[in-house]
């Protein structure tokens, strides 16, 4: 890093921040041993690639404790990966680890030295003031009764993804009428039971709805007339074909962003991914994608909902520069961070490039941590603020000769002040 | 920038150039008030986008004054763009405007400042000589006379979207009869009567033909025999199928090929454009782009115009890594340029490694300026001189051991040698 | 380079290899005259696009010497090119070249040089141990006796383009009739001969099965059942279907894959050329590719075979996202050099860059030469070697706070050690 890039880094590290994507568990922020921190998908789906068993990953029959010494064995084999640096950074910032790897000889000290801190009743605060948060979206089911935490702090957001493509599952009407206490069982029973869940929501706070979406989806809009039928076999517990299926999805997608524009909430739009592509991986590491989708499926849906902001996110980094033009173009839709498979410098560093110099600066979101447990958030934002530093100081202070104070209002703007203004927290 | 890449840069910036795709009007090339300049779509779609209602940009009820104050109050969300960094250049190289940001505070007076000087009689070649610009190529109606003015300087190039892709509009017919004297009633007539165009575009100097083409366009030979009865059914005033206006879309484009063939012009394809994406956008702020297209779609054009050249554009950066390929293996195709979406430095930098380090240096046209008005070439083409002035210094005078004679040579080559040879101005 | 990329770039250069993909013929694997080098395909498809008839390179009426004269007639134009840098090194490196570049008035010399010291017995030898290479891989036609050579120096690697593709031609289905013994007659048979092709490969030494696969293509389970009445029917002479034609390729090459199994082969997949894109290119100078490719395309493959460890090349920049993705998911998916048309050092870079920071250390191969003749291996190694260096200095050692001495360590196992462990040489 040279001199002027450390100075803007320092400056962006003193920011404190709102993490607009999270799926951390609010009765359950902070992690309670090592192995909640070594279980995420991340290290478990680089173990298993690089060789080690699911079985011997997964079983369900030992502690936490050994569960976080069998990865360790693999550890070395992914020492190269910037996911394997998150955790080097979480045990040195928040457990004083001094060597240069966790390795099969070191890393029992390090388990139990984590373990006494995290039995700190005050752990989950020291994480998030240490981490300089303040607070941070969570990804909440719909029929989540949003009860027990602080709403201030962790914020609502409605997860859609179960509603669009899994409605025809009994289990996921079933929530909707213990949620909702509506029976589906047209077309109008159906849209009406998701305006209950926005108001719900919105009155506890909630500032997104969100979603995830595979590269095969475009939606377009199917009125209640249209989704008659479709809504009413399903009610009746009769198949569906797959155009059908189809169909009852972009009904309930099109719902969703009506009552967003009628509630003003933003819609995430996570777009790209395949689910179960291996479909033997480790408990959330099967899913792919195919580069092969574009933001023109979303053309329609654009132009409907001139009032309806949309965050969007996609899963490869060829889908970017469609984003940033699309992004140039529509008032409606907003850049959202770096999401899962390019959310690696190599990708953030073009990615981050691209959209500070041809996308509003109004218009950018730059970065969440969608972590699932909060000692992840330092490492994340530390990785995508190095490179924003990066940026800011090639392009804008050497590149376009703008001011150190300048460049870093820009950055704030990006790393905070959006988050506030998009999402109205 | 680096010393070297200074010096090469200087060396870049002494070019005398011409500037092979420009959209000037040569009867009012250069600005008339600062409204022309911010006037620029780029402008009013990023103010838009910002969130600036199209109805107060686009007002016909306001001067051009009242324009520029109005799109002044949403730079400050713009800032970052390269597009604003081009408007600052030009403020600053042409209007002697010495603040860091056109603000609501100061915008009248670099207004006022900017009007006195282009009323000023020989305005418009103040702006030539100042960007060291010699000749521009026209972006020309068929239906262009193409008269009064110098085609030394303004040299005509033959766009002909209209002719391929809304032949069925009877204004478009309308205006190919009064162009050619020929009223078009079966495919022979439609072949004589662009065969007439080639030869009055040719006889006034043209130097290209020129199309921009949406993704899903793949041109294939179709014979006049094929294209027989959908031309008769279009000059019946009869409606077309989507396959049969398909067929005389790829009817028209091939004989556009065989005639640049006839003509030995170079037949500039700009691949990729969705028109018209979104619907309630400004002016010329409503188009966007599908990434899944391929060259592959070309391959029979290639094959059948061996003596065609066709510089091609491509508008976003993912289709840039095919278009370097084919450039490499087939002799007729040529790189043209950074298109639209892909005409920001992030993009221009990684495009431009390539083509200089893979296709041959006789095969690339550097870059165009796309411009409206005069006074957009020198901050442009700085733009792409500071891109390629740094590519040449770290890839081949350090990467490669090349003497800086050597880079800029190379670099003269790029932005002025081959414009001359390929369009053998 | 820095000093550091320097230190790290004369480690790396002081690795003996293994090259783990050529086309090198074992029989007459380093070149005879310059022709054998300057006629390698980049030259005479270069010299090709930029305006010499393929008759002119390609006249089987002239000498060696003759041709390479001919060929430099056109090297100014392609002087910027990487290939013509690679050119330059040979000459520089084997044949004592000294000039800046080769010219009409020098390359007698340089010819004649060059002669001299390939008609020394030991230059085969001489060039390997120049090149610091212990072994190369060969692609050998399925029908090849793999007899008078060494093989642990020339490793045989089973190639298999033709009988996935072109089994419905009879000299295919001769060829390997005379290797095997077998009349092919029914799928079982077809089966049973492919088997004996893996007895005869695995008894030699072959280390891989290979192949070069279209965009289009998607592999899926064919059973002996269901491939029965296409593979009576080519056996029998009949024309096919496309649809037959498909499902005798997915036949062939399912069945190929289950042999790999079987003999613990990795199965190297080439993926994304179409071949025969430019009919009338110079020979090896015809095939090109369509972007819109992607490896969800190989789902039921990859996981159908948890045991094959698949090395995959892709050929074109925008898929190394999804290899890279891939490669992180399954276990058995690895990351396999640098392709042809992405062979160059500005793709390079960014695909490295990835790799290396987010595919387990274990399951990248950083590069294989591809190369005809011997001579190739070194500057294209060596192009390699400075991206390798310039990726370990900036994202390790300065980025991450690397030794040196680790990220050597990594940069030996991307470059030999992987090629051990994953094809057990």
């Amino acid at each position: 890093m040279t001199d002027l890039s450390r100075r803007l880094f320092d400056e962006l590290e003193s920011l404190v921040l709102i993490d607009p994507h999270t799926h951390i568990n609010p009765h359950a922020a902070a992690s309670k041993t090592l192995a909640d921190i070594m279980g995420y998908h991340y290290y478990t789906e680089l173990a298993h690639s690089a060789g080690m068993p699911k079985s011997y990953i997964a079983d369900p029959d030992i502690s936490p404790k050994e569960r976080v010494g069998r990865l360790v064995e693999k550890l070395g084999a992914l020492s190269n990966t910037i996911q394997v640096s998150w955790l080097m950074e979480i045990a040195r910032e928040f457990f004083d680890f001094q060597d240069e790897m966790i390795t099969p000889q070191n890393w029992e000290k390090l388990y139990d030295g984590a373990l006494a801190k995290m039995q700190q009743p005050d752990w989950e605060q020291q994480v998030l003031t240490h981490s300089k948060l303040e607070a941070v979206f969570l990804t909440n089911d719909f029929d989540d009764p949003l009860e027990g935490f602080d709403t201030q702090k962790y914020i609502p957001c409605l997860r859609t993804d179960d509603l669009v493509f899994h409605f025809e599952k009994p289990e996921t009407r079933a929530r909707l009428a213990k949620a909702t206490g509506t029976e589906v069982t047209s077309a109008e029973s159906l849209r009406s039971a998701i305006g209950q869940l926005f108001t719900h929501f919105t009155q506890k706070g909630a500032r997104a709805c969100a979603i995830s979406i595979p590269p095969s989806f475009a939606p377009t809009k199917v009125t209640v007339t249209e989704a008659k039928n479709v809504v009413e076999r399903v009610a009746a517990g009769s198949p569906l074909t797959l155009e059908q299926s189809a169909l009852l999805s972009r009904f309930v997608f099109w719902t969703l962003a009506e009552f967003c524009s009628e509630h003003a909430l933003p819609f995430d739009l996570m777009i790209g991914v395949n689910r179960r592509v291996y479909e033997e991986g480790v408990f959330q590491g099967q899913d792919l994608f195919d580069m092969r989708v574009s933001l023109i499926q979303y053309k329609e849906l654009f132009n409907a909902f001139p009032k309806v902001t949309f965050p969007i996110s996609v899963l490869g980094t060829t889908s970017n520069n469609e984003l940033v033009s699309y992004a140039w173009i529509f008032p409606n839709v907003v850049t959202n961070g770096h999401w899962w498979y390019s959310n690696i410098p190599t990708y953030i560093e073009v990615d981050t490039r691209s959209r500070l110099e041809a996308v509003p600066r109004t218009k950018q979101v730059g970065y969440y941590s969608d972590m699932y447990k909060l000692e992840f958030a330092l490492p994340k934002f530390r990785m995508y603020r190095r490179v924003l530093a990066k940026v800011l100081a090639d392009d804008f202070v050497l590149g376009r000769g703008w001011s150190e104070t300048k460049a870093i209002e820009f950055g704030r703007q990006i790393l905070r002040g959006n988050v506030e203004t998009i999402f109205r927290v």
